[in-house]
């Protein structure tokens, strides 16, 4: 199977009828409209692609760590999206988890996402328990306290903020666990993975306030012009296009240089530089256009 | 060190300065005072109970199991406060989160307790690796979907409630996480611990109704009469207040009983019975004022 076939896969048993069926139905609905159609799943197949390189030993574990970031990243998107928050309406395209259920079930929607990403991992592990510390040391990180993503956001309820801090946590942390946790799941140590991660998260970043700043709303699903609305640090804002566009190339070529040894290393950076080329030309095309 | 000192000990130590220090600042005070300082701990002593009535072999991970289960419960009670739920202005005798530190930071407070939990549990398991995914399991069942607390909160979105399922989600599993967490914690097969779980959930459940219906909030630190408020489902609206007293009489009695064989089985019986005459006390001694 390939690896967007894997982890849907993986991302079906996690919310299937046999896990979850007997919750209350709206709940059900909810966890899969935040999780299903997904967007570009970029960290899961990150993940993947990384585990492939490292050797791969365990795919089941790949394969939870994998839908464990994703779950994750979902379960960020219904909460930011939320009225104290952003307070978007729109998501890939549609109503957004609390425009469609409410507040309070995209607040446990959320919840309920969280927990299930830790629980994918235990069920994984079956094959490799030596490895599932590792695996959800590495997870947890990008999500929580002190420079997960739960932490980029609240940055944004301080007075001073650090920005490299700001943008290391919002973004480059969840890329890193996907690249760490891809390594841990092959039972690679994942620390020499981290800026891999890093690197793309904060290519990424970049794009996403490119995009903000003079995206098609039709093309990419989701309201523009929220950084200035929302007065959000951004590259843009800080930058200017020109120097944000020269920031993302350099990004993406610091990524590719990256990748550590491992038995995969030429296929890895060959899928980076292609899966990196969407990002950018969509991003880039649309400075032009403004 | 008694099972108190040990549990705020496993506590401060999963939220010091050392963990979560660089952590955004305000978030870092919100998820402490969520936490500190505490209710009655009645899951974690409990969990930490089982573990040494089971032999406990490994304690760092009994007192992690305690500690997860705890900071899950903080963690919910964070989220249920909040105004899409119950928009409670006040727990244990102080300003709840939100009312506190505004939506966004009690949102991102209980999602960084949630993910503290897990991360609790790996690195509690250095000792005895192959045991995390099990502890891993029964703990994120207790929180989870199809059944765990967020289900239980998520039955009071829906049209038609199955009651028993309801009480079962909204408050037995959490106790029984504690259980069976403990007993897995100690290397046993959790499964016969989790009666004991669900009936000392029930017998709090309906002792807190009965608080709900008749207690002094002065007392017990939060206001009462929010059942019929919300219009919740409680023991005391469906079975009056007599009967709702023999039921929790009853239930404590089925709890002490269920107790599996176990080198500290006597010690554990005498145990609950002390701990459960605190609540049936206050419990039943406001309906005796009533």
């Amino acid at each position: 199977m390939n690896l967007d076939g894997r982890l849907e896969s993986a991302l079906d048993s996690a919310l299937s009828d046999e896990a979850i069926g007997t919750a209350p139905p709206r709940l059900v609905e909810a966890v899969r409209y935040a999780v299903f159609p997904g967007g570009a799943r970029v960290r899961p197949r990150l993940c993947l692609s990384v585990a492939a390189a490292c050797g791969e030993s365990d795919p089941s574990l790949s394969d939870a760590a994998a839908a464990a970031v994703e779950l994750l990243h979902c379960a960020s998107l219904v909460h930011d999206d939320m009225p104290a928050f952003d307070g978007a309406a729109v998501r890939r395209g549609k109503a957004s988890v609390h425009a469609r259920f409410g507040e309070a079930l995209a607040l446990l929607a959320g919840d309920a996402l969280i927990v299930c990403a830790f629980q994918t991992l235990a069920k994984g592990a079956g094959q490799s328990p030596g490895r599932l510390a590792n695996v959800l040391s590495v997870v947890g990180r990008g999500v929580g306290m002190p420079a997960g993503i739960v932490a980029g956001q609240a940055w944004e309820c301080e007075q001073n903020v650090p920005l490299k801090d700001y943008q290391r946590a919002k973004t480059g942390a969840l890329f890193a666990a996907a690249t760490m946790g891809g390594a841990a799941a092959a039972g690679d140590d994942p620390e020499p993975w981290r800026m891999l991660g890093e690197s793309i998260g904060e290519a990424y970043q970049v794009a996403d306030d490119l995009l903000d700043a003079n995206g098609d709303p039709e093309i990419i699903g989701k309201p523009v012009g929220r950084d200035v609305a929302l007065d959000r640090p951004s590259a843009v804002r800080e930058l200017g296009q020109n120097e944000s566009a020269l920031a993302l190339r350099r990004l993406v070529e610091q990524a590719i240089e990256s990748v550590p040894p491992c038995q995969g290393q030429t296929s890895l950076r060959k899928l980076i530089e292609l899966e990196s080329e969407h990002f950018m030309r969509l991003a880039l095309s649309c400075r032009a256009a403004a």
